[in-house]
């Protein structure tokens, strides 16, 4: 089971492979590499698991590996000069190529390492989660976090292929399983209601990790995110829809720190917080709000927020990300199951009464 | 006074406006902005000569400014991060343009800056200095130094416009005005004969800051460059023309630790080096060395190395670029004045006899 999708962006398109054992597969690598030096990097949880096989792989090119410490927090300049200060040391050149060996952190960390080296050189992109195959396997977002932001510093830059191998999701946890299934979920929600509707018949395949079904899960998101992304590559327009959810996720990760709940989870409430605001506005029935929350928990998410966060909070941290980056907040709403809009036009205390609404019900 | 030209590089062109008083014509930087933010990147020596005027001409934009300690030394990872907390703390959004105020480290500082801060914004060259005018006004290089080695992390990437204002200049000391000249030498020596000669007719009034020439000669160098950027954006073959005396010149700041030497001062010592070798390798004659001597020594520039760098560390320090970079010693030199290309076949011994003839020179 194998197959192969290409995100179209001019000269910077570039193949994604999706299968099972594809990290044995010299020839998802070899076209990309030219030959030259190769750079793994990856992270101390990855490695033990993946790194022997990728290395094998590659072993022609005689590959450097860069093993970082794991999470979320290490994804700052810091870690990006280490990265840099072991390439130095390597005597890597403007013609080598990094391959990203890990989840989104390390995707994120490699391709703008890639970016930046010596103005930069290639990358690979190896994702080992079902969230780094969906989401950052797509779209060329680089960067790094600052202490004041998340994803403040970075780059769009494309990577020369992607090599998705559904068979490292097997040693994912349920947990960050799931969480990576919300984005999956998303994808039919914005845009793709016969996805949606696919989702909602083979959701008991694709917990059970069976492979054609997540090859298909996997390469129906990538090809959602990558029509969406070629109409918009630098994000000024239809791209935010692929933010659905996003703003309330990012509210409910800030307040519990970054630390209790996955992205995916926050996301996924997110997007039920968003079906039930499209409802309150009277874009949507109650039919398809129901749509959402039993896909999401069919899924095995959270659909209600953690009830330490209060209204006020919720609005002031919804308000973050505007002051930061726009004067005015935008959400993203659902017209239907299966075609999103983003909007700055709804009425800020029909959004409390939502969230207050939703509150009570935990 | 006023010229304009225009770098091609396809949806990335962008204009270079060269002239006396341009600092204060809004026309030169509004059709840029596009009515959103503005923040001046600028540094303590700039800053009180001419931050005001820049100041005003933006007003209507109310520009946040922000001043940076000046020197080499601070183009590095750290003074990047403090132009994004800055950025940060003021709130600069996705659709700011940043304007550089000041010489090549600020323009590289504020350009890799502007490449990466919310994954990129747009930014404006207003170059302060001859060298900055002529050399890091095209070509789109960003980025800063790394403990192991200078401009090892940075980007290609476009300014949305180039302000050169050459009254500017007249506050440069004489002997940075000379450096900024070995430059404006370099692009005659390598493809333009006539410019060559255009300069030693004209070199007592760039020295005397005639308006019409520095123009002229801004104007000229950088449609030079230009010229050879167009045919190599990425820097994969012909734009390593532009490093004629570099290879050289790198091993002399080295050997001085970048503390008594100016990059240009270097560079002039680094051509006339080139020229002796191609020489020795009969590929020019006596006349054509003597033409790059005196138009150096016209300009005020140095043209020969200290003496207390051995021809050892002479080739040690010239391998190093070689090692971290690529696999050969690669030098550009001279087929005729107005006619460079870039060789690695040459013999190391006659190479090393060239750097010994020098010294005893001294």
């Amino acid at each position: 089971m194998q197959d192969r999708l290409t995100v179209n962006l001019g000269e910077r398109s570039y193949p994604i492979f999706i299968g099972s054992g594809l990290l044995s597969e010299r020839r998802c690598f070899e076209p990309y590499l030219d030959g030259r030096q190769v750079v793994i990097v990856t992270n101390q949880t990855v490695a033990p698991l993946y790194l022997k096989s990728l290395e094998t792989t590659l072993q022609a090119y005689k590959p450097v590996s860069i093993v970082l410490p794991d999470g979320e927090k290490y994804k700052n300049l810091d870690t990006l000069n280490t990265i840099y200060t072991e390439l130095l040391k390597q005597r890597i050149n403007r013609t080598a190529t990094l391959v990203a060996l890990g989840g989104g952190v390390i995707g994120d960390l490699t391709g703008f390492a890639a970016a930046t080296y010596q103005r930069g050189v290639r990358f690979i992109q190896v994702p080992t989660t079902l969230l780094a195959q969906v989401d950052s396997s797509v779209g060329g977002k680089t960067g790094v976090n600052h202490a004041m932001g998340k994803n403040m510093i970075g780059a769009f830059y494309q990577p020369q292929c992607v090599v998705a191998d559904t068979d490292v999701l097997r040693t994912l946890d349920a947990r960050q399983y799931s969480a990576g299934l919300a984005e999956v979920i998303k994808y039919g929600l914005i845009g793709d209601r016969e996805f949606a509707d696919w989702l909602n018949a083979h959701m008991q395949e694709l917990l059970a990790l069976e492979t054609a079904a997540v090859v298909h899960a996997v390469k129906q998101s990538c090809a959602d995110k990558a029509a969406i992304v070629a109409e918009d590559e630098l994000e000024k327009g239809r791209r935010a829809l692929l933010n659905l959810g996003h703003t309330f996720g990012h509210a409910i990760e800030t307040a519990t720190h970054y630390d209790s709940w996955l992205h995916g989870e926050a996301v996924a409430v997110g997007m039920y917080m968003a079906a039930r605001f499209s409802r309150d506005l009277g874009w949507i029935d109650d039919s398809a709000v129901a749509f959402v929350e039993q896909q999401l928990l069919s899924a095995r998410l959270p659909v209600r927020p953690p009830k330490e966060i209060s209204v006020r909070q919720f609005m002031d941290l919804m308000a973050v990300d505007k002051k930061v980056l726009d004067d005015k907040l935008r959400l993203v709403l659902l017209e239907a199951v299966g075609q999103a809009v983003v909007t700055d036009s709804f009425d800020q205390q029909a959004l409390e009464k939502m969230i207050q609404q939703i509150g009570l019900e935990r």
